[in-house]
């Protein structure tokens, strides 16, 4: 076929979704149709892609027919039900939530570390890791490549924007409720002041740190502290790499920052992790710190790449690197990963 | 002598001043008279200490004659001047700066850890660790007494008031520029409102993660980094410890907060950390995670101890426990472990 693919979008009304059609609109244009899905509660809004004011439907097995590529954007129990439906009828499925990230008959792509892994799905899916996995691969990865990565021990401070726009709504609020206050000295008077109603985080955000980020798992992790290491191993194909997470939420809007400490088989030095950081496709090292040269979610947010700077040796360890990444959890951590995917996929279709 | 020893407290106008009278007022009465001494600048203010009035004093060699033990809770360019100075009057120095730490003969203590240093002053100081180190210390102590501390992996979410009074204006006037606002999304945009007067931080602390600490110094170390290195091996009389550091700010007024990746010498278990824990001086341990059960630094400010939760065994190694700790920077990370020294100091003197 020589026709351009066509694309459907589910979860078009997320911030994810908000995301994705501002990638779609300005990467290179090689979608024929794309459709906008989303659940019954967000259908009939109309969402602007490529230029065109475009309506979202309400998703349904009629609306996958004939769909080349499929962009779940959706939470875990909507994945799990829906990406199976989109196969059956023929479609690529690049999942971005958990559903399958574990399965290995499902492929899990970074397509600057591993994008041959795109080639092999017998499942028809295709799995975008998580936002947290996704903060630091493309730095670790590309450092692995290297020196053989043999050990993470990795700090992601995750923004309000992991829960969604009820994140954002939530973090919002709590900062009205804080600023102009003398809040913030006495135990709890953040809590009380903020109440019981925290949106989607376990306990006030502003101006506080939150240990917690997913759900209970055994032996006190938490989900997404598991995941990190899961799917960490998964993508570099390093299934026995020791890896120990911490996942805490801070009152940031979007961009998650992860603290890396790197192990690695052979000695490194600063200089060299240098080179490979700023030749990296998808990194920008950016580190004079007497300059005041640093990532920060705040300055990254909105911006496509990892952001990679206080790149150190140990002082114990001459295999050992500390680092400080960042990236926009929505557009590496999310929607662009996923669009990546779907674009490494493509011409096996549009020129099939 | 059977009177009591009479105490000066310098720096008694800052944020950790605030705090130390406030904790003269609360602990056992053995002090005699108790001096007010600050910088000429602040002199003449009235301030209340065990419920009276107390004029501050412009700091003064004069001032410091009869005094048997300072509170020197002062920058470190002004600790260094005066604390010999003190010293050569007789009294005996606790010293909060960095000045003296690593200087052989000056002990570093944390009286939960290494009480008996506190006895052997060659030079009439004894100096208090850093409130990051502080934040760490009494809990990985108390593990290391058991299981033997082999390396650490810490990142700490440093509060505001780490840069005293100066850093929590600073943050509550860039939070009352944030809140009711849409910024956050774009890059670089909460850097734009804030503008560049963003006081003692490198950037803008609202909404935001700051990854650097202090100074700079060899090979892309902040000194902030570097001092929770040196001050744990003193501490813990470990000089060969292998300690990696890193060290953010984040949008939290007081109360510091740190992942700790710890490995041991002797396999470990949650369940017999869970009772070191629940069981040491100094320490609460709130690990209840399923349950929202773990600390914040918006809960623990204002209270005395290291609080411990999310404590998990590695899933890769025996040996190794991740948990996060959080503790008021003030108050232990500053004020209190210097009261404490003094209380510990006095027995000595008092009935001398």
């Amino acid at each position: 076929m020589n026709r351009k693919p066509t694309l459907a979008v589910v979860g078009a009304t997320g911030a994810v979704g908000a995301v994705m059609l501002q990638l779609l609109s300005q990467h290179a244009d090689v979608w024929g149709e794309i459709r906008l899905l989303a659940s019954p509660r967000s259908a009939g809004r109309k969402l602007a892609v490529r230029g065109e004011e475009t309506e979202v439907l309400a998703l349904d097995e009629d609306l996958l027919e004939g769909v080349d590529v499929v962009l779940l954007l959706a939470p875990e129990d909507v994945a799990a039900r829906w990406a199976p439906i989109a196969a059956a009828e023929g479609a690529v499925v690049v999942d971005t939530s958990a559903a399958f990230r574990a399965d290995p008959d499902v492929p899990l792509v970074v397509p600057e570390i591993n994008p041959h892994a795109v080639r092999v799905r017998p499942r028809g899916i295709v799995a975008s890791p998580g936002c947290s996995t996704l903060a630091l691969i493309v730095a670790v990865g590309a450092l692995h490549a290297e020196f053989g990565v043999a050990e993470l021990v990795v700090t992601a401070q995750q923004a309000a924007s992991v829960a969604g726009q009820a994140g954002v709504t939530a973090l919002r609020e709590q900062l009205s409720l804080v600023a102009g206050t003398e809040l913030g000295h006495r135990p709890g008077d953040v809590r009380r002041a903020v109440g019981d109603d925290t949106g989607p985080f376990p306990g006030p955000v502003a101006l506080n740190v939150l240990p917690w980020s997913g759900t209970p798992t055994e032996d006190g992790w938490s989900s997404e502290e598991l995941r990190i290491r899961e799917e960490t191993r998964k993508i570099l194909d390093l299934p026995g790499l020791p890896v120990a997470a911490t996942c805490v939420r801070v009152p940031v809007v979007t961009a998650h920052s992860v603290s890396v400490h790197a192990r690695f088989e052979r000695p490194v030095t600063v200089g060299r992790a240098h080179e490979i950081l700023a030749t990296s496709p998808g990194v920008v090292l950016y580190d004079d710190p007497a300059a005041g040269g640093f990532p920060t979610p705040a300055d990254v947010v909105g911006t496509d790449p990892t952001w990679v700077g206080r790149v150190r040796r140990s002082m114990d360890d001459e295999r050992a690197l500390e680092f400080f990444v960042c990236a926009d959890n929505l557009r590496k951590g999310a929607a662009l990963n996923a669009l990546q995917i779907a674009e490494a996929v493509r011409p096996e279709i549009g020129t099939g």
